[in-house]
């Protein structure tokens, strides 16, 4: 079995693909070779029993997924993107990156032929939907994003379910929860708080919380993401019929919710570390962001996230901290 | 006040001139010219009392939509599309007319620049949404497609959306109903039969009806059409804030009471020319079609459609026959 992993060089496509080179495997099938494609990788890759290929490049220009599509890979994990606040602030890069570079992978997918019918993993997001919305969104509630980012990936959901009902390959779209606790250094991202105010104090740093403790979001573990992207990879797509763009199961919590769990997994200690600097910009942003999800159909899929914020931060302690809180 | 209507040559383009040029202004504004754009015009333009100029050309060939955003309109229709069976039949043709094209109109507004800034009345479709769905469609169900057409739709409904976000124009998309009673000659479209088992038994002749009279539809007329655009082009856009695509109110009624109706206008003898046929691969496409729309918020923004099929039916003589049933 042959993968593809185009954005490979992001903090999801890393943690896939040191996945599979652990495990050898992909559901029952042997993996023979790996391609990872992005603009920037870390070198080398990691070490693993198949030949992993690394191949810079950006999808956006013009006969680039072509070069990919050669390699006539079984599985292809699309992760590329550029992010909301990035594709916010450069309309045209937003468009070329997340929908041109989009429509030339699957393009280059339709014009293979010769039978060459992949299974496409795509991430999506919940920026397809935009306020004011319900409680807790439906599975059948509409996508009116309130970003290009977020109307970026709309689109590609369309897209894929198109080409997948045209038998052009076997696509399914996944709408990630927000990934957290992310590692990595605090970044200017708005919704870098959901994880600033859980890392940093574990690592022992100060973090600023630019919310109150009321805001609810939607949660799931990079450890999650990784097993959304195995699952989509293996299951069998035929009962999701036309309908290919699946909103995933994740944790709905508050801000104040996500302390109370930081508080019983490492002290009170570790919670002063938190600093309370409301942020009216982002109090803005974020006030337009769902909140929770039913993800009826994401479960009945079979797609599994943590339960608890608690867990969530578990997984953090045992991936990233080698169990150890500073 | 300047108009352009992209895609003047189908039926609803030619309805829609025709009332401009009768009307001479459009709601309080005098009208001061109009360009009229399709691959194909009839020749010559009606009478008004403004200039209306001829531009034959294809949206979907890069620098036409320049040539018309040159002339900087005001108010710009665009209905130009080619058919749910057509981009079916033709995924590319599909894909360049009705995206591509669509998206190089948005462009050439965007890059216009210096504070232009029109409204744009979008033609969509109720062929974004495909079963499953429930028996009447509220507000905020999902867009599904099963075509390519639809998804083409839906995607345009998107683009219209961000770029109205950016302020780059004023837009709105229209989801129409099955436009009933079409004038003109019966022709090949699954949804052809609609309109042919009224407007054909109306003019003398007999018309084949290839499925069963339980199937539900949703219809409204083409004056109602016409309505809908001059209303989309006058009134105030900001209520609809970032959710700028309405499902428009029309008549959901079974091909049985579209019987009755036509029983009730025009008598028994003119119901007898409908001939019962039943088509298979008609009776399979029908079956994914929507059936009935809330629609609260397209009559609540105050787009208005007839009430009864009687009424259709009765708009259809008066404004294509001149009040004479043969």
């Amino acid at each position: 079995m042959k993968i593809l992993v185009i954005g490979g060089g992001g903090m999801v496509g890393a943690k896939l693909i040191g996945r599979l080179a652990k495990d050898g495997q992909l559901g029952h099938a042997q993996i023979t070779s790996l391609v990872r494609q992005d603009i920037v990788l870390p070198a080398p890759p990691p070490t693993a029993v198949f030949p992993i290929d690394t191949h810079l490049g950006d999808l956006s220009v013009p006969g680039e997924a072509e070069k990919l599509i050669a390699l006539r890979p079984d599985i292809i994990f699309h992760l590329a993107a550029i992010v909301s606040g990035e594709a916010e602030a450069d309309f045209e890069k937003g468009y070329r990156i997340n929908l041109d570079g989009t429509r030339y992978l699957f393009e280059a997918i339709r014009k293979a032929g010769n039978g060459y019918r992949p299974r496409l993993v795509f991430t999506s997001s919940i920026a397809v939907f935009g306020a004011p919305f319900p409680e807790a969104i439906p599975d059948d509630y509409f996508t009116t994003p309130l970003t290009s980012y977020g109307t970026q990936k709309a689109i590609c959901e369309l897209l894929l379910t198109d080409y997948t009902r045209r038998g052009f390959f076997d696509g399914i779209g996944l709408r990630f929860p927000t990934i957290c606790v992310r590692p990595g250094k605090p970044n200017l991202a708005a919704s870098g708080f959901f994880s600033n105010i859980i890392r940093e104090p574990l690592a022992g740093h100060e973090a600023v919380l630019p919310v109150s403790e009321d805001v609810r979001h939607w949660h799931a573990s990079p450890r999650a993401a990784t097993g959304f992207l195995l699952h989509a990879a293996t299951m069998t797509l035929g009962e999701l019929g036309n309908r290919r763009n699946v909103t995933l199961p994740g944790v709905s919590c508050t801000v104040g919710e996500q302390i109370q769990a930081l508080r019983k997994v490492a002290g009170d200690r570790v919670v002063a570390r938190i600093r309370r600097e409301p942020n009216e910009t982002i109090i803005r942003i974020v006030s337009g962001w769902p909140r929770n999800f039913e993800a009826r159909r994401g479960r009945e899929l079979g797609f599994t996230a943590e339960t608890s914020f608690e867990e969530i931060i578990r997984v953090h302690v045992a991936d990233e901290l080698d169990g150890k809180i500073a």
